[in-house]
């Protein structure tokens, strides 16, 4: 035996593209690529390729590399495309942590093929945690901006102009936004533990070890929680950026302002490492599953812990005697908690019925997909509510009452924003949802009197923040003027001039002078 | 008296950002100014004032500009800064179609003030159209692609993979949006035609007209549904672009695939002309104060003539027998009209609250503001089923059947993504309301089948597609491939060679071989 790889392009659409350094920087890369060994697909591996010479930078032998052009965004990383042209690389190049390949091509697959989920988890986790982080740089441009612009008058009495935040609708577009992006920073910090602790464990457990499956649930569960996350995650803060920017009104659409640049940046998230419609599918589909087995007795894990009370949760409505105490952590708790049972039953149906007609589960599955995209939407909502509450519970007392409101602020305005579930499964009236409506207003003009802080707790950096319009000491105009002016020098020949003369100096007929034409008027 | 005016730019705040042409183009430009005569303030009036001598194209005495540099998109564009340091102006260079001022310095205002709104309008409906267009390349770029592409599979057992298309949540994602873009198409032509009507109208009719009330009263409507159109057909045509960018999956981050850069040149559409936000809530007050009108005994025009009806809309519920029969024009333009009914009257309601508590018109109109934007919003909503029902009606009778899918696609769509006011206001039973969330679905497969000829019948080039992964022959991968490498050219020394040579040329300590791990397992 050669004892090595033979890796190959076969055709024109199994190029591979968005390889990051590829196009002028790497070295070497890793390939994944579908095992083939004596004749026999082993699903996709990864193999170590050199690319280019280390001392002339010239491509290896068998080597095609173009540069992929023009994105999006994130143009400072040189993305290319490869084709592999019958590429001879050492046995050894292959990763074999969990699958190995033997000098005398005996393939050995791990015991257990969910152990390499683990790799797919961390890239989601840091997702989560990276939407919050952009989240927070959004709203601290937007919240200061808004701090600083005056625009008309609610009053026609005041002497200066009302600032953008003190316009209940200003209030209403950013304060949710506010509440947001604590609840992705709590909600990251939240799971990065969860991930450790499931690493920690893989590490320390043998698939013979009788905790094992207990392992393995967690892992099922944080695998398929951190997908339906990173796609809420990536989906809300994106357009989250989006309607911060349009919050700047003009400005927002220079690139000075740093958002347009933010959203072109961030777009991408929702797409790599797994695309978002394609997770938040997956995180549905653990759901069905979690659903079925609950419907079978088997108790559930923390995360979807409320399949385990369906007979009482399902038909629950709020049991409220006053509006009021509808502004707490466990009524709102209980809220999700109905509304995602339901919703996730509802998909659970859906899959069930197409099963009895005769369907395969991968088409019921198929069938069943905006059930279950909605489902995986709603726990997501219902899971960071708790992860938020959870948090502000055990913050340190003096920043309970604060984080209090912003965290009853994020409840509410989320039911609003699916009032439809919450009414359709009759677990608020139309009269209490009305209530909710009204508090959002009122919880953003509570939350309005404290964001300035709030944003300071970021303690972003200008540098960090990267716009003058985001400044700390709020001295927007000028240092966005200044910079404009600084990066567009005025002055010099003009650039149009030669080519324009022409068309300046050619004569006009009839080039008299215009009329007066309101001569008879005087 | 000199005959001329004065232009000047009192403070660093009052500098005219955005002016487009006026970086490096324009040798006049019309300024928007506060027109001040004997010390008293006539409000913004427009003038004509000279930029850069015709000749030597530099700026005229007391011009200042520059370049705002970098934007979002449209950077084709040389937007500028100007400063005016008291420009003196010839009296004639003001516009004096509305307000004019004699040599004498007495100042006529126009009759009518309203007359002057005419001029907002245009841009106004030239942009629900513009919406449309756009909404029509994106579904086109994405509904080309999707036939096209295909990835994984949806049934173990066929050879090839499933194209995009024939997934449901693919079918969920894009058929509503090809709908909607069929929806805009009809409500801009319609739109057009009643602003075209108007102008008629304003040029035909005068002062003293006994018919002026009338002209006024679709002056003002014609006004306000515009602005409540062009935010809402705006902010949905910026949003259905991303969701078929996304559909692209990792293409549709490249540049090359268009998408991207339609989103970064439209959305400046959302802000200019009048904030969407702001032009919703002026939508919205439109809509109290037609409800407090129609309370009164007033009959409203066609727009809002469900006002007309409040006694039996306000608490109509669906009343048909079968669920099937909720598939008609009629029946979803009536729950649009209960709907909105509701709507507007809760946004009334609250006003006439907030004025009975003691506040002051433009105070209790501020308190309601989430109310209003809610009752234009969906103000927008029935008034576009409504238009594209229409255009159905009266469209050749061989293209009934599928415009007709079409449409109802797009009112069982609309619902669903509004369901908590159906519900709220009992219009739909949580039953109904299921029934349309499945219609959805089934309605997505049924437009599935026609949703090339309904592509093709946009009637675009691929040079407007301007996207290899929307060419009309399908030939996508070769085309963007193409592109990409004409575009990129591969080859030649390095570029970064120079950089990174000593680098790359240094020595490694320890550089041993790396190990063969497995070398025991054999």
């Amino acid at each position: 035996a050669s004892d090595q790889f033979i890796i190959h392009t076969p055709t024109i659409t199994a190029t591979k593209w968005w390889i990051g350094g590829a196009a002028h920087t790497a070295t070497h890369t890793v390939v994944f690529a579908q095992l083939y060994v004596r004749g026999k697909r082993y699903g996709t591996k990864s193999f170590v390729v050199q690319l280019r010479d280390t001392h002339t930078y010239k491509l290896m032998p068998g080597i095609n590399i173009g540069d992929i052009g023009k994105k999006m965004g994130r143009d400072g990383i040189d993305n290319g495309w490869i084709q592999f042209t019958n590429v001879r690389i050492p046995r050894t190049n292959m990763l074999m942590k969990h699958t190995k390949v033997s000098r005398a091509g005996e393939v050995k697959e791990p015991p257990m093929a969910q152990l390499t989920y683990g790799a797919l988890i961390q890239g989601r986790v840091a997702m989560v945690v990276d939407s919050g982080n952009i989240a927070k740089k959004a709203v601290t441009i937007a919240g200061r901006y808004a701090a600083v612009r005056r625009q008309f008058s609610s009053n026609p009495h005041d002497v200066q102009e009302t600032k953008l935040i003190d316009y209940a609708i200003h209030q209403y577009r950013l304060m949710p936004l506010l509440a947001q992006a604590y609840a992705f920073h709590f909600t990251g910090v939240e799971t990065n533990k969860l991930y450790d602790d499931l690493m920690d464990k893989l590490e320390s457990t043998q698939p013979e070890d009788e905790s094992m499956n207990e392992v393995l649930d967690t892992l099922k569960e944080t695998h398929a929680t951190s997908a339906g996350l990173k796609a809420f995650c990536t989906w809300s803060t994106l357009n989250a950026i989006e309607a911060c920017r349009q919050t700047l009104g003009g400005h927002g659409y220079s690139a000075y302002t740093g958002l347009a640049t933010t959203y072109n940046d961030f777009a991408v998230h929702c797409t790599w490492e797994g695309d978002n419609t394609i997770l938040t599918l997956q995180s549905g589909r653990y759901l069905v599953s979690c659903y079925r087995e609950a419907l079978a007795g088997k108790s559930q894990p923390e995360g979807v812990s409320y399949l385990n009370h369906l007979d009482t949760l399902l038909n629950l409505g709020c049991g409220v005697k006053t509006n009021e105490e509808i502004l707490s952590f466990d009524v709102i708790q209980e809220a999700w908690g109905v509304v995602t049972a339901n919703v996730v039953k509802k998909a659970g149906d859906d899959f069930e019925t197409s099963l009895k007609s005769g369907m395969s589960p991968e088409a019921a599955y198929e069938e069943c997909s905006q059930a279950r995209l909605a489902a995986a939407k709603i726990h997501s909502y219902g899971y960071i509510f708790r992860r938020f509450a959870q948090a502000v519970k055990s913050a340190p007392e003096k920043l309970q009452p604060v984080l209090s409101k912003l965290c009853l602020l994020y409840g509410l305005y989320s039911i609003e924003q699916n009032a439809g579930f919450f009414l359709q499964y009759r677990y608020f009236t139309p009269s209490q949802m009305d209530y909710v409506r009204g508090q959002v207003n009122v919880f953003c003009r509570e939350v309005r009197q404290e964001y300035i802080p709030l944003i300071d707790a970021f303690n972003y950096s200008d540098y960090m923040i990267n716009s003058p319009l985001g400044v700390y000491d709020g001295n927007i105009y000028e240092k966005y003027f200044d910079q404009v002016k600084r990066q567009n020098p005025v002055g010099g020949e003009h650039p149009y001039l030669p080519l324009i003369q022409s068309l300046l100096r050619r004569d006009i007929e009839d080039d008299e002078p215009l009329e007066d034409d309101d001569e008879d008027d005087e």
